[in-house]
């Protein structure tokens, strides 16, 4: 891994789309949202997809640069947004403050967004919530790769669900996740590394389980669970065919087989997304909410590991630790994604980040 | 399985739980919830569960039969409910019903119990949205069996979550599911059946993995996803979590480590429940979005099977064919179970439900 100065790379992928025409506060929302991907360690939804999932979009003429926002229909407590076939980040951005907005003033607020393309970590807008003293909830339909259980077809996207609810001194809990057991790119990390995958993990494209990663890239992944029912795979299904109803079709857009399936690293558009903040002090007095928040996260973490482990990891702790380490060394890119930011560089004519210094 | 009338069945349960100090309106709740639990096929939460969940405890003291149920805070789309320590049922099916009337004033409600019993199916709660066109969502935390990924202590319960979803003419979308990978009474079947465990569902006591039942029952169940992180099982885990942090902590009852543990049979009490209502109309045109329904589960219902399946199936789907054939047939009980309702009928001096005539 290359380490590159945030400042630096945060203009870069600013500038880079700035210079595609996308206006600069949208582009600068990538950025953030870019960023936070990459610090927070997950690599398949930061930079390494600036040029395949946004520059590329909007060098097809997929995508508009400057989108017609509208809102269809607006509650006190709820808003629809057609995003106009703009950049996913932008538009999901506005939608979450929107929700967080109607949370302060009843309580509660949901916001879904439709006619919208990639919005990278879903994390990253289930966390606005937090300093709200709010729980955050975002979720977004995406293309499909992902089989039903019984099933063969290309049915579903990884439609991740995510959810952060405030702590006191702990680090709040930050829980997101595919509904599919993994990510593609977990398959193209096995190819990389030429091993087999695990079953439970894909399969091939006449539906049968495969450990054998291109197969795999070739067949469809399997839900949470895995193959079948006898490891829960059912529920994995059924999550991420949730998520497709509550994006998809609450938000009035294309769902089921009617969103474009994954091809090779290309995400197509026509997605949905789903947001919603609730409003902790209208159950419970916040510190003390927030202080059981701590006493949960910290039982769990001090709870006996099992045989060989360590400790117990609850969902977002190793996610805060990169974004210290990223804090303190640069923030970590593959080298094959650093050296696109140099293509991408020469192409736009921008300055390319450049590597720090290894301490 | 023995066929029942359901009518004597809900009328005998009804009885039974009159009989020992329930208010008559709540007997009749816990008779609706565990008949309709039996119905759908849920055998383990219908009526098995009358001796060991509810008239024990009431019988041991540790429940009360007519509890003071009290608002702890209100706002127009919240509620914070006491249960008293009553059984789950009535109070679960009214805080699902305010949470239903604030959606129909507010469209989004929000209701959390605690200080609460075993509340039998999420399921049930969840569909009482269908009929006012609204999302249904129900959860509970429960008493620990669960381990957490990398753990061996028992921190989490089943914690269970359900989604209900109106459709036209299809049934509705009805995903009513544990985040532990089973249930304990799979297990139990394991040994009635002498055959042992897939690896992902259990640990023994010291935190390996295990395919003997006995060990498994003695040790922990597993989140969604299994042992470790290879299959998902940190996703089952999260997802466990978040339903102890909205029920428990949100709810303010009991969570992590001072939820009591599941012991053999007896589920103890101390537990919280979530419940929300959406309302459809507020994002789209309720006919609209119940037809985009139909066609969403239709295309998921014809996709292609893999080798050696005959069909995909929705959530929700094969209960609502139990259903069917109960109301046609009668509600099967295991013998088992229709042996104990003899007992109970002995010990009250209630007439037993008879058998049905088998056609």
């Amino acid at each position: 891994m290359i380490r590159v100065d945030s400042d630096l790379l945060h203009a870069f992928i600013r500038d880079a789309l700035f210079s595609r025409g996308v206006a600069a506060a949208d582009a600068t929302v990538v950025a953030d949202i870019l960023l936070a991907a990459d610090s927070r360690g997950v690599e398949s939804h930061g930079s390494a997809r600036l040029q395949p999932h946004y520059l590329s979009r909007i060098a097809r003429g997929v995508l508009e640069v400057q989108p017609q926002i509208a809102v269809d229909r607006e509650t006190p407590t709820t808003m629809r947004i057609d995003a106009g076939n703009g950049l996913g980040h932008p538009v999901a951005k506005r939608a979450m403050q929107h929700a967080i907005d109607k949370a302060r003033a009843a309580n509660i607020g949901i916001a879904a967004v439709h006619n919208s393309n990639h919005f990278g970590i879903a994390g990253y807008y289930a966390m606005m919530a937090l300093e709200h003293d709010m729980i955050g909830i975002a979720s977004t339909n995406a293309s499909r790769c992902v089989a039903p259980t019984f099933g063969r077809d290309l049915m579903l996207g990884t439609n991740p669900l995510a959810f952060a609810i405030p702590a006191a001194q702990e680090e709040p809990y930050v829980f997101d996740f595919a509904t599919s057991t993994v990510a593609r790119g977990k398959l193209e990390i096995a190819i990389r590394k030429g091993v087999p995958l695990p079953l439970g993990w894909a399969i091939d494209p006449a539906g049968a389980p495969t450990t054998d990663p291109p197969t795999g890239l070739a067949g469809a992944l399997l839900p949470l669970g895995g193959s079948g029912i006898e490891g829960g795979g059912h529920k994995g299904f059924g999550l991420g065919l949730l998520v497709d109803i509550l994006c998809g079709v609450l938000g009035g857009g294309p769902f089921g087989a009617n969103l474009p399936t994954s091809t090779g690293s290309q995400e197509e558009g026509a997605v949905s997304h789903w947001f919603m903040a609730i409003n902790v002090g209208a159950m419970r007095d916040v510190d003390a909410f927030k202080r059981d928040v701590d006493r949960e996260l910290r039982e769990f973490k001090s709870s006996t590991p099992a045989p060989g482990r360590d400790r117990i990891y609850v969902a977002g702790e190793l996610e805060f630790a990169n974004v210290r380490d990223a804090k303190r060394n640069g923030v970590a890119l593959r080298e094959s994604v650093f050296e696109e930011l140099g293509s991408i560089a020469s192409e736009l004519g921008l300055a390319a980040p450049a590597a720090l210094a290894v301490n």
